[in-house]
């Protein structure tokens, strides 16, 4: 027998289609603190009778629900919105309900109008009422003075009076009540949505060949990057480097006695994931680094690799998170037939993971505890799905603004997945989209429905790993338009130091720096002649003014007539700044081209209107559209992006 | 603390975008016995290691799971398929794990390619043995052989030999064993999803004026109408009607002496729901009837209409059945200020809802047990959704071969929900859309994932309640198109009688039938000249030769050079048959166009191969494709429609 014959619930009125949702409910929309969502759904019933609904949200560790009521739209489709303010775990649900006082309003009217008797009705409307129950006293006085009234009366109208539905608007007849699924939400701060990473390894940050850099050299470092206009400085892993099977130079299998190795070995006598190396500096000085960061209103990321040098504490305290061999040993990091001889890794499952999950966990809050609160994640889709999604929740329960950047440059699948997961950032493909075809269809696929509600781009030009074909050149318009895109089309980016000057001698034949820093000490000049700080520095600030900037999810791609020039336009979330941008894809120029706006529409919502001009950023021209579009010029080698404000 | 830690399934491989699915296997996928049915999975888990997957599917009933083994696609994408032989409720869900001995064989393999020393990785794969227990005497003694053999040898080739690995192949190692959640489907007959209706009024069937027609008339016409090449042969409601605001002739309030009634203000003193109205005939009468449609290879159809006459011996019965107004009167139907005075609804949710949603469910399997399979449902819309969704379930529970069809002319999400909740066939808009572009649009809409799994479009060209404007000039290339569009485009479709011959006068300003039989007996000359029933025989012969035209989800429009004539591709299920339709959707004419096939394919699963030329079904002529399209020739005076055969 139906659930619907079994009391409760009857199920009489669907709700379906709600939106926004990830995989039925499966996963967290992510939204950002302050920000209103809006939230649809068809509900609709058999028959005539009217419905009325209500969006319920709250905390997800609160159980009182906030309401909100539901308008309907059109084809049965509703809307409401709410305002979480505070970073945290939501959940929101749609309820609906037959409105009987309502449709008996309706109904009454109707047949009144159309001269039939209605002396039955009256009576069955005054029936009603003893459902009414108004949680307000003179509401409840009301209710009772209006049913004698028109009792005695026959007179219909305080009934029908608008006075009568006002009072009891908050605590109608509720019949059919049904409610969907509670659906998840997790609510970040405004820097998981956007984001200027900029990339450094600590130890190279020293002046003097051959010193290894400390958290003193690094803080020396940040001016120099908060004038380029970065928001996140990003250090690879800090903490101690093993010295068993230690790689040299270029990923040399043997080390040299003066090589420093890979800080990704992580861990040695000295400590493992909660330490610092030695040579970096203490703890106390790591915490200067973060708090100057902070005067510079930058934040610190940290990475957080799950991998661990042969020397690390853990292998002697804990011998039960490593999988043992047939020969007591155990198995290095391998993809064969290729071996990471200087790490291993933990087990997951194994018969002590209870206590290893927790110790990754703390970890984790050990460095928020100090101040850190953005994390780079290396490598998420080598390790267990369940396990990230089980520690980004615990350790967003103890501080719902930790932001977990996700490594996982994998299959399109597992990387959507880490994001659905949890993940509040991931690195992606842009690092080789090259073409505007490419571009275009790889920006179209991640600002798409629902992808665009869980996975938040990263765009990174460059990485330690990754030094791109087209970068190898090293020309300079090339290094100015990939920054263009990334900062452009992605309000998340970042950049590995060296990139603002033109680092691009790769390993013949690879897509990877010659003499990576990732395995010996480096030291810059970084005010060489050829550099191209000032141009990302007004790139930053044309993006901080620009709010249209700081959000990816609205992109539109604009028609352009030049197929090495690609344009698109961003609105602000709130409506209130549009930004068009065009970026040369080539150095060959000057272009001339057609950017066709069309039917774009800009404005707040209810506001919306054509584009009518744009007004460059930076130059401060104007141009006025033309048969819908603005005709425009670009030279590659003097600047190959222009940005443009949208005037409606 | 996570799932994957607290014991049982450990969540590490993920399975998601299962395909087909309905709102997440909230609904039934629908399909036809005898019709392989492919399954489509992301899966896909962290790191390197060699996953397997399977497909799991069995009838509801059951307990016992079929497996088939899924093959990779591509990008995560696997797939498999099965075959459900019969109707019925079935269920069907994807498994997946890490194949542990296949990722052993390939990493040694690898390693020992590369020149490793593989001694221990020997030892490990001998360890793995221990888990694996063959079913079959013969793989177990295998699998103790080869142990022994390797151990003693230190020859891995007979752990690597794909002897070894066919005799464990059925019993793998299966960790991280995950399943999908169990997804529902539906099996319906082949009539479900293709079927040409032909609705009569059995008391109009008598072929002298004022005689009321029998079910023996109605046997007389059955040669008629089955030459015509009708599958069903529907009749509106059949039982006895009421007497009390008896409606009069063209819907008068009042009923002359002589008036019958409409047939829809069901029950009187004589009987309800489950009797026959006397002057049709007997219950023996009846099943005459239904044998001699299986004679000409036709089903019955008969109506289900929810809805009592005042004389309905149920409300004597069972006045718990129905509302009771203050003075203790029962509410007419009404849709104020609307009233139907010939009818009274039962209330579905009243102190007495069980044993009145039995009954209904009793009515119509006391028909079934008559030899009646298909119902079509009067304005289920106006009725609570989980009523439907639990009588057809009970009724297909009983006989999983009765196909219900929806009659809910209402807006398009009530409409889509009455299919997810159960309803094989639907009533469409298609009587009122007459352009290209309207057609073209519902036509993409109806044919859509999910859509197409699950809402079959049953294409009327009119009905007793609707005689569309376009039918109301009365021209026979009209009728001719219209009949041409709705047996082209869905499998399903239907004809109210009285079409073939032309009926066209309306009540003025209205989409109605002047004088209709809904209220009053009607005898024609069903010879009479102009009719167009040799047109009918001839494209229902073409229909039944052509499975392409048996199924309606896939259907690719072509483009046509002309906006007053559509193009349209269909392909069998199995890929064995394509046919081509033109048709003109004006009588100006004769015209002449371009149909394009572009880079169509049709053909079997991996034989796809593009069209080369047509075959018109009628007159045999033959079009070889050049530049990728034919040009064609339509008269619509002459016939407005072209069916042809595609020839890859």
């Amino acid at each position: 027998m139906s659930a619907a014959l079994s009391g409760g619930r009857n199920g009489r009125i669907l709700i379906e289609d709600v939106y926004p949702v990830v995989d039925a409910g499966r996963y967290a929309v992510k939204r950002i603190a302050g920000e209103r969502i809006e939230v649809w759904a068809d509900i609709f019933r058999d028959g005539h009778d009217i419905i009325a609904a209500a969006l319920l949200w709250r905390r997800q560790a609160e159980t009182r629900w906030r309401r909100e009521p539901m308008l309907f739209d059109a084809n049965d489709r509703w809307h409401a919105s709410f305002l979480p303010e505070e970073p945290g775990r939501y959940v929101y649900a749609v309820e609906a309900w037959t409105d009987r006082f309502a449709t008996w309003k309706r109904d009454f009217r109707l047949k009144r109008d159309a001269g039939q008797e209605v002396g039955l009705e009256l009576q069955e409307g005054l029936e009603l009422l003893s459902q009414l129950v108004p949680r307000d006293k003179a509401a409840r006085d009301l209710v009772v003075r209006v049913r004698a009234r028109c009792h005695e009366s026959r007179d219909p109208e305080p009934l029908l009076s608008d006075e009568f539905s006002a009072a009891i608007a908050e605590t109608p007849i509720r019949e059919d009540l049904t409610r969907s699924a509670p659906l998840p939400l997790v609510v970040d701060r405004p820097i998981a949505r956007a984001s200027a990473w900029y990339e450094l390894m600590p130890r190279s940050q020293s002046s003097q060949p051959g010193r290894h850099g400390t958290f003193d050299d690094c803080i020396a470092r940040l001016p120099d990057v908060a004038r380029m206009g970065f928001d996140v400085v990003y250090l690879t892993p800090i903490h101690p480097i093993g010295v068993t099977n230690r790689k040299g130079r270029n990923n040399a299998l043997k080390a040299g006695p003066e090589d420093p190795g890979s800080p990704y070995a992580i861990g040695s006598d000295v400590g493992g994931h909660d330490a610092i190396h030695p040579e970096l500096g203490t703890l106390d000085d790591f915490r200067r680094f973060v708090s100057a960061c902070q005067d510079f209103g930058m934040e610190v990321a940290l990475d957080f690799a799950v991998q661990n040098s042969p020397d690390h504490p853990w292998l002697r305290e804990h011998p039960d998170w490593f999988k043992r061999r047939p020969d007591g040993s155990i198995r290095y990091a391998e993809n064969p037939p290729k071996k990471y001889e200087d790490i291993v890794n933990p087990d997951f499952y194994g018969p002590d993971a209870k206590s290893l999950w927790m110790a990754l966990r703390d970890v984790v809050l050990f460095w928020v505890s100090h101040g850190v609160r953005i994390f780079r994640v290396d490598n998420p889709h080598t390790k267990p799905f369940p396990f990230w999604e089980w520690l980004i929740q615990e350790v967003k329960a103890q501080d719902p603004g930790v932001v977990f950047l996700s490594e996982a440059f994998t299959r399109p699948k597992p990387m959507r997945a880490l994001a659905k997961l949890g993940f509040s950032q991931s690195y992606t493909y842009f690092t080789w989209r090259t073409t505007k075809e490419e571009l275009s269809s790889y920006i179209y696929e991640l600002t798409q429905y629902p992808v665009r509600e869980y996975f938040r781009p990263n765009f990174f030009v460059n990485t330690p790993d990754i030094l791109p074909l087209h970068l190898q050149g090293g020309e300079r318009w090339m290094f100015k338009s990939r920054f263009a895109l990334a900062m452009g089309l992605s309000s998340n980016y970042g950049m590995y130091n060296g990139y603002e000057l033109l680092e691009h001698e790769p390993v013949p034949g690879k897509e990877e720096y010659l003499n990576s820093e990732k395995y010996e000490l480096k030291v810059r000049d970084w005010n060489q002649a050829g550099n191209i700080k000032d141009y990302i520095r007004l790139l930053n600030q044309v993006r901080r003014q620009n709010p249209a900037l700081l959000q990816t999810a609205d992109l539109r791609l604009a028609p352009v007539d030049d197929p090495e020039v690609i344009g698109f336009v961003k609105e602000s979330t709130k409506g209130d700044n549009a930004v068009a941008v065009a970026i040369a894809l080539t150095g060959q120029g000057p272009r001339q081209f057609w950017f066709h706006f069309g039917d774009l529409l800009i404005g707040p919502p209810g506001r919306k209107r054509h584009v009518r001009a744009i007004e460059n950023l930076i130059t401060k021209e104007r141009h006025t559209l033309e048969y819908g579009g603005v005709r425009l010029w670009i030279d590659p080698h003097h600047d190959p992006a222009a940005f443009f404000r949208c005037v409606a």
